[in-house]
């Protein structure tokens, strides 16, 4: 019996697990250190009134044999599928239907779990830097070739550059992909596409039929009215794109775990093979359902109550991002993102390394952020920090670095 | 684009998918019919009283910033993992320890998942009949080679016929696989492994080196105290085997999603590659950590009230297990399994198929359950119901079926 060879290509551990190790040993070592952790990007306010009053009802149901539910339908239930497609896409002008949204338990989950439907031997086009999961479930599946460990790049991997030159809004693949992974508002850099970037991506991959995974994780933290919320507000998207929704973000759920994922019917293979029903399959036969508790805490969000609760949530993690932008931008660094997204971008002082700053800033400063090395080349001298922390703790973290 | 070709493998739909759909269909032409569901495993008594304290409990930390949890460890709560390992492993003379259990979603969702920690060539082993997960989720990822309709068999898939010659438990594989997917008390049969059996399976495992997936999802329904309750009560386990432990059928966790997989840190490929890290990389990179609350839940059930509280729930399925027994014995038809499992196998009268059955059924006493040749080829001529209904509902059911 032989372990999968793809697992052990991958390069060293999880780039999260990693730094949570390196923390967990700082921390031992100077068991003083009030560290902040502006790192990985979990969330720290409490879930709103809204959900907790859901979730509550629905642990009650659950202890009564009238109202307890067992298997939630493979692909969720009809209640949260329907308050997503009304309020997240057709409110929007966008043409996606109930059963076009499968619940699923997280959006790591699915963004890992989507390469699957698609043939072995298929191309994947990143930006670079990106969100590590997309790769990683691609090395994982055989894909991605042998790793070059000067350059940190995959051989069958397409990289599309994000830099300070283009905005950090990628130019189309230098080659042609079966699939192309686009995450915006950006993690990790905080950017966002335009309208007319987006339509650029929907008309190629329409073109050379190539498929858009379509991140829209943190398409809460928009602030600007013209920036598209999905890929669906883009024309000719529902023969090319699939995308993913999170409550990790918008609503706090990191520690209750709900996603979704958006197949058009429309969306077809080179040989007319529906996509949709094999993302049906793929939950049918291995997966059971998000917990209909959860599910409800779920609903609970489209609520007006929710609804109103999780700006509010939303707006004071903005304004840790603004704390953050205004004071490294006074600490005299170069700085981006935090405007439409949780994620400040900087660029490391004097030519310092990603990781040569995380030990300085972990060092001099206590605060955990996350090397942008660690999101690929590209990401080698920037650095994120997230607007997720407290308040309190953002203040603190800026008033550090600051002196520095 | 190509979709997996794989996946367009896979004949028909998911088996429980298929019956759902079959009941929906004979509803709608028969409004009137009170359908009695004893066919897909799931529970109907309602979550514990313990379970449900915690829920509310864990629910409410969520709510307050100062207890709000967000991302749980990749691979669970050390809370969680301590008292499986110690009430479920250590109390029974297992040598397991805490970093040895891995928190998930489902056994369902981890038995799908498994195969991927494995090398794409591997060779799969599994019992006739069987769950369809373990077959499909190997079909998908390119490991069975051609299916042959008229057999019902995968030309790379090695199988282990259960039928009543060897009493539902099955002679070592005829060819030398490298993964070997064993489920006992055995879903769907019912039938259960002695422990020389299973001590026969790990000393094979050993010798060929290949590795036991074992599937103990239902062993909380064991009343024969010489039967295993897991596999690593055998020797030299440790070397050869994972083992899959749920929720769901125990304390009716099918609706709150929790489960564990165990890898011992002696299981290693023929190269000396530990399993242990690949599983947990595969946490790390694929999965976020089921969810607090329900993580809670689990702790619950380890306590001295929960382990009260389900022991009834599955003493209260088990009397339906014999009224099912009983009943089916007193009408005609030759019945196992029932004794230490909740489902009972019967064979089909007069030689009628499965499926030919599973219309009958349905038409004639409005009862569902599942056909046996949904589960292999050597299921035709079966039938499996389940205990998991309400007593009232399992009394009608039978009564329907003896005047059939």
């Amino acid at each position: 019996m032989q372990a999968n060879p793809n697992y052990l290509k991958l390069p060293g551990s999880y780039l999260f697990s990693n730094i949570a190790k390196k923390v967990q040993a700082y921390q031992a070592a100077h068991p003083e250190a009030e560290i902040i952790r502006l790192g990985i990007g979990d969330v720290t306010r409490p879930l709103c009134p809204a959900v907790i009053s859901a979730l509550h009802a629905a642990v009650d149901e659950m202890g009564q044999a009238e109202t307890f539910r067992g298997y939630a339908p493979d692909l969720g239930y009809e209640f949260l599928r329907h308050a997503m497609a009304e309020q997240d896409f057709r409110a929007r002008g966008c043409d996606i239907a109930d059963d076009e949204i499968f619940i699923s338990d997280g959006a790591k989950t699915d963004s890992a779990a989507i390469q699957e439907i698609f043939s072995p031997d298929a191309r994947v086009a990143v930006c670079d830097p990106v969100y590590p999961v997309y790769v990683d479930s691609n090395v994982m599946a055989g894909r991605t070739g042998e790793y070059d460990a000067d350059t940190q790049t995959w051989s069958r991997v397409i990289y599309m550059p994000c830099t300070a030159d283009n905005g950090f809004a990628p130019a189309l693949p230098a080659e042609t992909p079966d699939l192309i992974y686009l995450c915006f508002p950006n993690n990790p850099t905080g950017a966002v596409a335009t309208k007319d970037k987006l339509q650029e991506f929907v008309d190629y991959a329409n073109r050379v039929g190539a498929v858009i995974i379509f991140d829209a994780a943190y398409e809460a933290y928009i602030t600007d009215p013209e920036i598209p919320h999905s890929i669906y507000e883009i024309e000719g998207a529902r023969t090319c794109a699939i995308e993913l929704r999170s409550f990790s973000k918008n609503a706090g759920f990191t520690g209750l775990r709900l996603a979704a994922t958006v197949v058009p019917h429309d969306l077809k293979d080179r040989d007319g093979v529906e996509l949709h029903g094999l993302w049906a399959r793929r939950h049918g036969t291995k997966y059971n359902g998000a917990p209909y508790i959860v599910q409800r805490a779920g609903e609970a969000v489209y609520s007006a109550e929710g609804q109103q609760q999780i700006k509010e949530t939303v707006a004071a993690y903005m304004k840790n991002a603004q704390v953050i932008l205004q004071g490294l931008k006074e600490a005299g660094y170069t700085v981006s993102g935090g405007v439409n997204a949780p994620y400040i971008w900087l660029r490391t002082p004097e030519g310092m390394t990603s990781w040569a700053f995380f030990d300085d800033l972990l060092d001099r400063a206590h605060v955990v952020g996350t090397p942008g090395s660690g999101f690929g080349p590209s990401g080698e001298h920037y650095f994120r920090l997230t607007a997720f922390g407290s308040y309190d703790n953002t203040l603190r973290a800026i008033e550090r670095i600051k002196k520095m």
